[in-house]
């Protein structure tokens, strides 16, 4: 059969009937329009990797299944090992790209995820999903599928739970459930990379109690489904996409982020793998969780060594040596390896599900989404101190101005420092604008979920108690000191 | 004469010649052009202010020369309260503008260093700057001028001084030194509110020897003069600026910053306030960046004030209770309490000039610049994370998305949350987007000089030896521990 | 009468009755006695430097009410400068004794809390309480006392009020109220340079509400009063100052920090400021936590100071140039800054009370105590990480070790390492032991409050729904959007 | 032959000469001196620990030599999860003592570091160090010894090489090469468990070249060898051990560092595993601080989880719940376990060297170690937040006030504070007071090396040229843009 080329991935986004919008018009073919043929070439990327003999041990793997060579998103992840490749590529991804491929990352974790999930409801419920989802996983190896993922529903009111939300809609349900399959309505929001893949993999956005049954729904559908409207956010710089100048601060590659928006999709009984198991969503969102927020320890480390060499082209630029900056750029380093090694940690911490599915050590995950959510803030902070003004908010005239007949010379006259062009100069301040401060944020800070979600679980995984009775232990203290539980002062 | 109002100071700035530049192509009317309108904008609320009862304490002063109310940003600085009253108009504008106003800013630090500066020079070498440059401030004080300042030349190789440079016009100079005047050249970047001004103070952009001796030029020029052109640079987000719809983040206010392009620009004598005097501009930058670096914290301050309230808007749009994040708003606040209150510290312990101009302590100030380089980046981060992944990097359809007639009434759909209008959360996600990531990034951690600059200072000006002494006193150390002198092993 | 001398202090302290304790025996002189005198010996510093004409300004001025030259710890303070003078004395004493000499500290700022609360009591109540007040202040004035004050109460149960404590002594109270005054009972703990006091201010602890109007008492008694009794607490390394060895750490300054057993104590109606006036506490509180979070950044900006001398001290003494840990050094030295320098914005920032008492800046004193509880910590960690891991935990051999006659020879052979004795190095480090992990910690985390209390102090001061108008001003938001009233979800 | 037992080893102590000294005086038994007994406590509860059943998976494994069980610290560690049992017993360590167990720590490393060393050498040379090695190890694990590690010399000025310091003895060289053996002068300093180890593992300091080939010694050595004599440090607090009251902080557990002094002690052959070969002093540092720079992280991490203890129980002491500070409670969890999950990561990218070591990836590993000299001293600085003024200076009276008969009730009576009672609360505040300003701080900034040492490695081992190659290829950049060559301008 053989592994997918960048040829057969573009042709097939290639016959996906348009349904993505941006800036209030629809997109005919997301691989040339100037809104999403940036991350549709950062997920071809995936497929050149694939292909490139360096690369191939990251990129590809062989199915459990099938044993035959198959694209590394599409492999089932049952050991520790499993799950630090996908860190792995997750970084390397970011250091050629410089943001988030969201096409083989969530679509990815979901399959593993609702792998062991779906274990446990077949095992208890005497279900078929297990099976169902393998034949879909089967396919998907088989198509070299590139699949998005989506959890975060609109939510409205966060303080009201999905069925107390004055529109039901307001989070993602299914409204139907027919003997073939089930009706689905409502949106997911701010999803990642949905641009450039051929299917969506979507799970339930939170841990539900029985009034919130309907809501618990996990299925996977074509990217270009009947019923489903699709539109791209705006980030801060995009629009200069549009232009094609060299003001687009990163050529080729790119990120998109979308709303979709779900008008009664019906969805096929073999794309489902859960629907009202409401008792499951807690163990589900805990599995994504622990694995997604062990990994995206990569995404920004990544993104952050291109910071670095960002920082680096910057201060050369300028005449200076990197050596000036050999503190600062230690720091980075640090920061950037934090958060790696830390999630590598929560991975190898992990355990086994009697499914086979590897999940990480969700204490260490946990605090790893916490260092994710400020550290890379810092390394940010540290790029625009290198690199300058210039670097700090992209303070620069545009490209139109940098080529304007009249007086474009003198604005490369003086945007020339070092001993490289202008235009050097001129494009490296640009990445380190795109990267801290434009449209390359990948939102990390609450993609899978906020810090704040993060510290909870902290909270809950630590083990206060234990930790007491070493505090007692070693003091010898045996009176028991208990939580007082009197009322408050008034 | 009485305080000039919005209608003057528009009316002034229109008959200016059109020599602003963005995105290639020139602006007829800064008060119109959706280019720099808003930045206009933010200006014009100093001269309302100044006729509002309850503003004009701060707004306006009497001048010490001739008695009467001016404009408080045409006065001089001759106390510490002086300078504080600085640091609240400043707090106050970025409370009301959410951005920079430049034009109130710098040429009004530049008055009052050059005054002090220009006293030392007349005093050894009999000149007399003081008073071409008490003419011009009394002009200033009865045209109730707006006038930017500019310090920042393109610089070239960090590694070279200005006379070193390949480009000798790499740093704005003195070509020609006529009877008349002096023909200068060169280009000075990233200049702050330029397009709101009337006037630009320039000032040399380092502490300059002998042979760079042609670089020390302080003088002051109408903006329009012939032979300058400024091109506006681009700040992430502003393409949204020229498409008028509720993209632009800030629907009134704005900040720009520009590159001055001087060709051959012949200014009069009595604009000039130093001319090849190179042994001042040591003093001068020191005195420069003590203001400077003491009144940015009000900026940042001011700032991060708005970032509290878009915050808890966003958190209420949400349906939450500003107290769910009470911790994060009161790290907010000390944030931008801290370099407040360290910058009015700063400005408490200065010292009087013989001249009569007040300067900020020069550790505390430079203390204060390297915690404005950190702090605010930290507010920024609450503000993205109180927000939710909406206002991370304002994570939304486009307006045109908003309302677009087909699917326009989903994207508010799913946008509305809390007990608010979809509208709202969608303004205020916009501003969060354009504080943290978008087009209002004033440029604080380079304004004013960098935090290594800065670094230095405080290295040179903490008595390093004196806490030694004390070491040693409270121990009763008597032997002498120099600085090892040896060489360092190879 | 003239400015006592240390003669007359040390005089002045023997004529007072023994009743301090120390490691469970009666101390019979507190200037000669190991465990006191070092703390003596700082405060006797204050009188030398009130009589050395360098230092006189600081150390004394002229009373408001006599125009007699009097110590400066007994004036008021009725302006910003005044209070910055006490920032500048606090500094000052940091540098010459490496700890708190806080004879010189509570006492003074009571008094002058006291002043403008009299003020506020007799003015609605008709009392007599400032003119008994301005008698003693007029005493110690002409006595030159040194006045430890104590706030901090035994507190109990932290849920409960005072009236709400099983044990009704757990917070100082009058238990009894006469015609010729009142009887007191409880306990002040951890009271800093009471060994070194003549006399005691007592505050109440805390803003009382009816039910505990019996704790609602201010008063000054004598340090030797009938009743009280005193145990000076331990510190990490204070069992060395009873050994007289280089082991001391400091050789001749000192801390001392007690608890005050009050046992039904009798204070003359004279000495007696509050007695059950509790609607006054909370303005006490506040105003006495205005100036204390505001001037303890000196404290620890001096201390920080000498932490930066031992470090040169250390690096020198290791064959190294200061210049190796410039980084570290310039981190040092802005962190001491911050706190010093927005203690005095706070102050600048003041107000004057009625009475005349001026005091700092609620918002910006209590954001600068959060900075206190957290700068100083840095700075101890950088002093440990520039000193090496003979400075991390004072990790060399005893003194007796170091002279003992077998194999003391070696110890010394060993310590020695740069140009320097071994015995320079040895008490070097013994200070960096002393100022970051031993007896010198002078406690200013809960010092005058917690920092969260200080963060609670930073929340109601915050105009939070003036930031919101703010944002929504900026963003053209007229709806209006309040705090979610209704219930959270189950 | 079986498993050692507690009595096992501490008979094995009481067989070694007394050569221990502290405080000027001889130790006869190490067993019962108050100043060492506690340390051999720490260290005798892994011999209960490895009879455990429960534990025993931990403190025991099998031998890879004879394929006995053996303890744990004996054995070789030629896997990853070699490495994270490790650190598992670390934290476990140090969740039962408070503090460093340095006799199974640097021993156990080091002979897993001299089993690369010697394999890379008698690879390279011919020689039989290896044989050796293994010979003594099989001793080791027969005799279930415990192992105190060396590295630290004197190093005497820092300026300066081994070779050109004026005293040749500051660091530990070979003085004499013979038949049998050699002959070894010189210090080590600050030893972490020597008072409860048999044999001393003793490693070069540094990594040397030709010069310094004297100082290339590695070798093992009884505790009691002739020659040797040892010195004990003093901690902050240590004196108040001697007294055996409840000052001493923790009644049982503890740690000692000492200073070693070797004035000509034979070394017989077989012990010696290196001698001279200075090329291999480079390979030797690196992998030794690979691993104890990832597995510190266990240290930190387990002393954390005690102040964690400590601070619940200190809260509930003073009648809060621990929910009052659940943020720091996070915080405090967090950070333990980024420095245990990145040194678990760091383990887990590791390699393995041809001789079967395994060894830790030196970026992740060296990262760590800078997070392990700053994040624990947030974690002591919450522990003191939490603990309020009691614990912040271990502000109370000593125990000999707390029961002496006049007053002591008083004391009492007044430290009771919640429910639990007077001497609990005492007993908690002392653990505070142990734990971050006492003697159980175990130097772990210092420990393995300085961050700066750590921060050099991080920069050598950041693929900084590959960063930059990531940030051209993303922005097509194709120019070369070297590090600047030419003379910083003068």
């Amino acid at each position: 059969m053989g592994i997918k080329t960048r040829e057969d991935y573009l042709a097939a986004l290639r016959e996906l009937r348009p349904n993505i919008h941006k800036l209030g018009e629809l997109i005919e073919d997301v691989t040339t329009h100037p809104a999403t043929k940036r991350t549709v070439e950062s997920h071809a990327l995936n497929y050149d990797a694939a292909n490139d003999p360096e690369l191939e041990d990251i990129y590809t793997t062989t199915s459990m299944f099938t044993g035959e060579r198959i694209l590394r998103w599409n492999s089932m992840m049952q050991s520790s090992d499993d799950v630090i490749v996908n860190m792995k590529m997750k970084r390397q991804n970011y250091r050629r790209t410089g943001s988030c491929t969201g096409g083989v990352c969530v679509g990815w974790n979901a399959q593993n995820v609702m792998w062991a999930v779906t274990h446990d409801i077949d095992q208890e419920l005497g279900t078929d999903y297990q099976q169902r989802l393998k034949n879909w996983i089967l396919t998907a190896q088989s198509k070299g599928l590139t699949v998005a993922g989506a959890l975060t529903d609109a939510k409205g009111d966060r303080s009201l739970r999905p069925s107390q939300q004055p529109d039901p809609d307001t989070n993602l349900r299914a409204t139907e459930v027919r003997e073939d399959g089930i009706v689905i309505r409502g949106a997911k929001l701010m999803i990642c990379g949905t641009a450039a893949s051929q299917e969506i993999f979507l799970l339930p956005g939170g841990s539900y109690g029985e009034a919130d049954q309907d809501y618990a729904v996990a299925c996977v559908v074509p990217r270009d489904i009947e019923g489903l409207t699709i539109v791209e956010t705006t980030h801060p710089s995009d629009r200069r996409e549009l232009e094609e100048t060299a003001d687009v601060e990163v050529p080729d590659t790119g990120i998109t982020q979308a709303f979709l928006l779900f008008e009664d999709v019906f969805v096929p009984r073999e794309r489902v793998f859960m629907c009202k198991e409401y008792k499951y969503t807690g163990k589900l969102i805990q599995f994504f969780t622990a694995n997604y927020r062990a990994c995206i320890g990569a995404c920004v480390g990544g993104q952050g060594d291109v910071m670095i060499g960002a920082s680096v082209l910057l201060a050369r630029a300028n005449g200076l040596s990197a050596r000036t900056f050999r503190n600062k750029l230690e720091d980075m380093s640090i920061n950037n390896q934090v958060t790696y090694g830390l999630g590598v940690g929560a991975c190898a911490m992990g355990f086994r599900h009697p499914s086979g599915s590897w999940f990480a050590d969700p204490l260490t995950a946990n605090a790893n989404k916490v260092m994710v959510a400020t550290l890379p803030y810092e390394v940010k902070r540290l790029t625009q101190e290198i690199g300058g003004g210039i670097a700090e908010t992209g303070c620069m005239p545009s490209y139109k101005d940098f080529v304007n007949p009249e007086y474009g010379h003198l604005v490369q006259k003086y945007i020339k420092a070092g001993p490289s062009s202008a235009e050097s100069r001129f494009k490296a301040a640009r990445l380190a604008e795109w990267l801290t401060v434009g449209a390359g944020i990948p939102g990390c800070m609450h993609g899978g979920g906020s810090p704040d979600g993060a510290r909870l679980m902290v909270r809950f995984t630590t083990p206060i108690e234990d930790y007491v009775n070493y505090a007692k232990e070693i003091m010898g203290i045996e009176e028991e000191i208990p939580e007082p539980q009197k009322p408050r002062r008034k």
